[in-house]
């Protein structure tokens, strides 16, 4: 399997199903559908709505059409939370991407309206998976609708923003470090992957090994942000290199070393392909893009 | 009925219940659950948890236990959206309910992640009107889920405040300040009236009759809140008077004159009365309902 390959041609069918569930950029009120789309368009890896993909992929079946919603919806919580991080009052961000960010483009009010608008939609388009828009019996999309707004809320995505942001204030040690991380990246990545599993017909069996999957992932794939945060190409990224040290944010290297962060991250990635053994050949794509993370330069 | 009586006891019945979905705010990370917690207890007449348990009543069945998980939702997406609607880039408030709103108690970052946290805890809530927590059919469950997620959205409340925020650069005129009313305000009353009736097994043509009566009970309720902020007493309402002129926000007073935003407000309220005609003494809860907001004082 060529990973840059898969990756782009998932992404295109991503991109095309993205913007489909919300009004046009032209719709009244004018200004909040350009700052959803705005924000939406900047793009990025597209890595959450993959994930869904290559779980349902990795359980058996993979109809992309009907895991619409839900790929979907991830990718606007995504971006909510990437609206909202880049606020002035939290993570300050100027540019997101190597374009300003939603408050630098629309001002700070339509950005905290946009990303609540966003996070709004996601759960709207949740229920798309339900008849008669979607195929899924109707308990299985509540239980995805629980799963996600659980994962996202304190005790997952926020809870990870709300110590990050007190992190600026009090440098903190690894075990909060990996709390940050674990939450605020790990918790959606998780949610993306074991409901694109559900939606496909996964065991109970097959879910647990997925969660160690997504758990390793998901931290193999924060600790080499913050490597790259450090010895990244700024042309690469879009943005500044060196933005966390600059804030005294602590980072993976910053704490253990370069040299025992690269470990760190190596180590979860081969413990993200041992979780996957069990799925064998249907897993490539999952096994993939753990490796792919891993190498990443950007 | 004595509306006074019905409200202090349906309140009482709303703050029991309003808690015990969220965390202690002890629970790690302790700040946005104090927050969270913070904003809820701020309290206010829970009008429109009570709108739920009215309308279900209306149409028969009201098992307040069984609706808890739906008038909670209500509830925490209003305090989610007061929250967000008081901060700096927004409108700018530094008291709600005679208390430092939550951007001065707790910080303008983790007022935004609170906000977001409670309109995220309002999607889990809701799924716990399904079985095995609730009692009610999972389509209908995703269809309440559908109906408040849409009526909150850029075609609702979040609308509502984005036309809102742009008339601080501009005068509206009449036309708009209705939009920013059904919108800002009206839409999240809808929802509540009509998932309330829903649950309780309400018939197409009872839901009509309801939305003609949410439509005129939203938009009587605005045009006096506009008239309350013109010569309410600021010692019952808990903040200034005079805070939308200071701001050159249009009102419905500021537009029309007093004289003719009463008379439409008692216009509204003898709409909303009629349309509940055919309900008959079921009804009575929301009759007192439109007639109380006309009169209140604060």
């Amino acid at each position: 399997m060529n990973i840059e390959a898969y990756l782009e041609s998932k992404k295109k069918i991503v991109e095309e199903a993205l913007f489909k569930y919300l009004p046009a950029p032209g719709t009244f009120p004018a200004v909040i559908h350009e700052a959803m789309h705005y924000s939406l368009a900047a793009g990025g890896k597209r890595l959450r709505p993959i994930l869904v993909l290559a779980a349902a992929e990795a359980v058996g079946r993979c109809d992309p059409e009907v895991l619409a919603p839900l790929f979907c919806a991830v990718e606007y919580i995504h971006t909510y939370s990437l609206i909202h991080d880049d606020l002035p009052a939290m993570d300050d961000d100027d540019f997101r991407r190597g374009k300003p960010s939603c408050h630098k483009a629309f001002g700070e009010g339509i950005a905290i309206l946009a990303g609540d608008a966003l996070l709004t939609y996601a759960f709207e388009v949740l229920t798309y998976l339900a008849p008669p828009r979607g195929v899924f019996p109707e308990p299985l999309v509540v239980q995805i609708i629980q799963d996600i707004s659980h994962n996202i809320g304190t005790a997952g995505l926020i809870g990870g923003q709300v110590v990050d942001l007190q992190s600026e204030a009090a440098p903190v040690d690894l075990p909060s470090l990996e709390y940050i991380h674990r939450h605020k990246t790990g918790a959606l990545f998780k949610t993306c992957i074991l409901s694109g599993a559900r939606l496909a017909g996964a065991t109970e069996r097959e879910l647990e090994q997925l969660s160690l999957y997504a758990d390793a992932f998901g931290m193999a794939f924060q600790i080499v942000d913050d490597i790259l945060d450090v010895e990244g190409d700024p042309a690469l990224l879009g943005k500044p290199v060196g933005s966390d040290a600059k804030k005294q944010k602590a980072t993976y290297p910053g704490l253990v070393g370069i040299t025992a962060a690269r470990k760190r991250a190596e180590d979860c990635i081969t413990a993200a392909v041992q979780a996957l053994e069990p799925f064998g050949e249907k897993a490539e794509a999952l096994r993939q893009l753990a490796i792919f993370i891993g190498q990443r330069k950007a």
